[in-house]
């Protein structure tokens, strides 16, 4: 069953396995006529990228995206979008002794059970890699949802929290450190996590919380493909990810009705916000905001216990570039699946 | 853009009002030759009815499905299957004084606002009584995907919460007291608290858990379609639900990667389960396990301050037969969504 | 896989059997606070009614449609529009000599293979009783496509065929005779070999034309959902249609370009109009026109050699109540599957 | 709304503009593990190609194709496939004339008006060109649906044409000269036809005839996704097709059902087969037979009155370079678009 596909009106079809030749995607249902900023899509794109600081996995890619169809003298066509970027620092022979061994808690055991042949180089279908087109894709639906904005940013790792609301952050100085936490104090103890962590080779989880500004009045519809039910079904299908909730969440369902109600003021807006701006499943004007949990990454860069093909456990280091947190860098593909479910919406 | 489907291949199409003339639906892609056991279904109907006990709505529906095509001597067709449910005991006059007012933290507003017209009797289409096509079409799901088990319960109302984990339960408890919960000594706990609740004319939210037994190897497919991507869409699809979390949740991103890994066993099957069943987007064949947040139920029948279409605020006293708590029923709807989704993976 | 849907954004599911409880179905999409016309939609389904003149098959069917959702004070909702019709007149007993016998070029040998199980009254989900549940879908769908109007014609009826472009016709006289052809004479001849072919037991085949005015420029995508793909699509899903051409059709291919191109007048409107009002999949404004082709129906009330389920050739008098010859009731059906395509594309 | 897909399991999705970056598409849900013969994918190519003979456009393209994922040691990963063709030799400079002007019949004006913008460069997305992502689609389908042979082959040029029916030709014949028409002396005929037409600039129409051998019992789905349905959409998504008929056809419309019906054999085949192998839209085992429509192509290289930018009409010869008859290269669009029908029924 086809499977790479996510949207209805406005379609993202990405492909891709980690060390094959490219990365990319079509984009189908993009309004024509639009002056795309490619720099800005370049920029996103930059925003993932691995390499970037200490932080993350030195894996050095260009990321250059090329675009293929869908835009002509700068301003798009109606016709679908191609792009890809190619695949250039592929270290495959890191991955050799992965050809017969199963990773722990990693795709490679259910890949190869369900397809019986798989491309063990980088995981790949499987790889993170893939989100590169998830976030070409994200920065031209960032382009047409005007005047909405989208902010995500990195709200925990391991045990370190940001203990304060979003509405009580500067969300803007997020991007101010590696970490992309707005409270540079906790950005720093986090920092020192992640990188206490990578020393020892191993990993740690973390959240992101995501807000999003400016939206209209009316996006969602009732029953399956509620606003919500689009977002968490987009955020759960980032690799890692372990849950979804928006508003009040989890902590919610601990609340009474009487305090958890949002009561109207006379303008239409309502005085709490516990419902994450979406009732009955379509946006009621408020700012939206949920968390997106992920999981340690699976790759330890230290001898692990995995299965090989021959039915056998044996023990076996990771090599290959990984990084020890993941949400530093999920912050930008938070981002881009909300703009993607937020544009399939809107046009 | 339509909205009131669910599946690809196995696909289910509600409609239905809550004081309108009937709630229903089409499943189309139903394997033919099967013998439905329809006493099935209405068992799982009965199991979501309201005024089973004393704290869920008095609301007396008879709810007894009629099938209208797609079965014949007893064996499925393979054509659709349409069905349907009568609304009897609807007490519209109820809501008459809710024509013109919204409810706080309810989907009044947004209906008006999106669709210039709504039905404001019960909540017309946002009402939880649309559910009902929900479990039918999952108790027909659940006669397709054997051997699969599902098995739902309450695992907290309010801040009162199961503290063990799904194996360390007897879950076939979970249907021998009101509240599901198969933790006996906890649920009597969380009886009170919903009787106290509801004598205040208050709500209260919680927490189901759901367990998925006996699962092949193989369901769900990468990157966008990913078992737990559906499984998220699928939950948050449901009324008052604010989040979703598999395998070790919100709680795994406090973790390193060398604790939450789950190692295997020579047999294939891993030591822990951190996973919750599915990796890479694909069952592993371990349980699958998944938490749903629901957030306390809106209408409360006490005084609320509400908005009113004049644009004025105004205290009125909800009436209508609302749950104090939805989680009790809310554990048949999970059942009925999983089931749907595994359906569409495995036919 | 589930195959009862038309449409993306004005989506029809349909349901039923010949002789099973109701013919129905949904619609979803449909835009809210519309005021529907539900004596049209019922005019529409009186059209394509059995029983109506001598032309046409006596099962006698009230055919009364009943909205269970979607209408609310006689607007929709924008909420599914469930709809259903009963099947009284049921002689399910005129079928039981067919429940062991194929007829030929019927579909119950393919039923039977593919699904193992069938509903042998009637046809079963094969029925041209299904298509009543189009009808209402297109009946709606007529009333959201405003200004274009929709007009379809018998254009021959076995060898004796109407010889005038549909520009020489007073459309509107269709309707003014039982076998709906707008040239009086010709339907005169039409009439009478439909009464001798009945008379026979014998059915003859035809052709129906359709007319689509005022189209708005720019319906249709290009690539794979031209507005003629669909069209086709629409048209090849009827019962017993053998094809679809549409401006100068099959009778185009003989022609060179110089002759069949389309030369502009300065208004933007084309001198002749070989393109049946699309081009590139698109259309251009210009009139649409389209022919449809039926065969003659399958089952005749005379004795034909059938396959029965022992595999044996035996010969067998059809019952039941058959139309002679399905164009006058299908322009009804080709009206309403063009005004399902339109609606998908302007909604 | 995203046109450029075709199909729902076995999904195609194509890009590229005549004169942009590259043409290409992405497969996703072909199954995993499958040897692809990636010689014959470039020999269906090169069938395809321009500047082949001297009946067709001397466009000189290498059309080879590369494969940037779900391919893995020459085995299919289950993962999508991408591929592009590079566009080599744009003359883009012959269309420059045409930036501001619309041909007659083509595509350049409802463009416009539809996307305010448009590669005016030999047509852009509505060229011909963009049928070679088609070819790549259906030549990997025809890898899947074994053992389902597919042929099509040159019926009519103009007014000329086969007058056997397709079991009184040796169909091998047709790939035996430039034309592909089976019968030998015809094809010459044609041949001569087309080059006199190209001669004075000017196009004809032409029919292509399908056959498909070997079709299991069971394919397709009742009511809306019938064989011929999704037959039909595939053929008149293809460039200048007008229109389509399988089995008897427009013919059949004259028979009088006595005449028409296939009566069975006990083998349970047919004796003869009016129903051109597919009764109530699911194959029945016998050949499936279709003819597809081609009109001439609407750009002439002789002088044409065209409709400019601003309201004015101008005489203007048409440069580029373009096949006087679209039909011996549609051949092969018409066997991919077959093949991309049935593995989406099949997989």
């Amino acid at each position: 069953m086809a499977g790479n596909s996510f949207g209805t009106k406005f379609r993202l079809t990405t492909f891709g396995e980690s060390h094959g030749e490219a990365i990319g995607g079509i984009i189908d249902g993009c309004p024509s006529n639009i002056v795309l900023d490619q720099a800005f899509i370049q920029a996103e794109l930059n925003r993932r990228k691995p390499g970037q600081s200490k932080l993350v996995t030195q894996r050095k890619e260009a990321d250059e995206v090329v675009f293929l169809s869908g835009i002509f003298e700068g301003k798009t066509l109606g016709t679908p979008i191609a792009f890809q970027i190619q695949n250039n620092n592929s270290k495959a022979a890191d991955y050799d002794l992965l050809k017969d061994a199963f990773r722990p808690s990693h795709a490679d055991y259910v890949y190869q059970q369900k397809y019986k042949h798989r491309d063990y180089r980088g995981g790949g279908r499987s790889s993170a890699r893939e989100t590169t087109a998830r976030v070409v894709g994200g920065a031209i639906a960032k382009q047409l949802i005007n005047p909405i904005e989208i902010t995500a940013y990195v709200s925990s790792v391991g045990t370190i929290s940001v203990n304060k609301k979003y509405t009580d952050l500067q969300l803007d100085l997020a991007e101010s450190n590696d970490v992309r936490c707005p409270d540079p104090v906790i950005a720093q103890q986090m920092e020192q996590l992640i990188l206490d962590t990578k020393k020892k080779g191993d990993t740690v989880g973390g959240i992101v919380t995501c807000v999003i500004k400016n939206v209209p009045i009316g996006l969602g519809e009732p029953v399956f493909d509620r606003l919500e039910a689009n977002l968490a079904k987009a955020m759960l299908s980032i690799n890692a990810c372990k849950g979804f909730s928006f508003g009040s969440g989890f902590e919610g369902t601990k609340m009474f009705g009487s305090e958890h109600n949002d009561y109207y003021n006379e303008d239409e807006s309502t005085k709490t916000n516990f419902s994450g701006g979406i009732q009955g499943g379509i946006s009621n004007g408020m700012d939206i905001y949920f968390d997106v949990a992920f999981k340690p990454v699976a790759t330890l860069l230290q001898p692990q216990e995995m299965l090989t093909t021959k039915g056998t456990l044996e023990i076996i280091k990771g090599k290959g570039r990984h990084d020890a947190c993941v949400v530093p860098r999920a912050v930008v593909i938070v981002e881009a699946m909300a703009a993607l479910v937020l544009a399939d919406f809107m046009i």
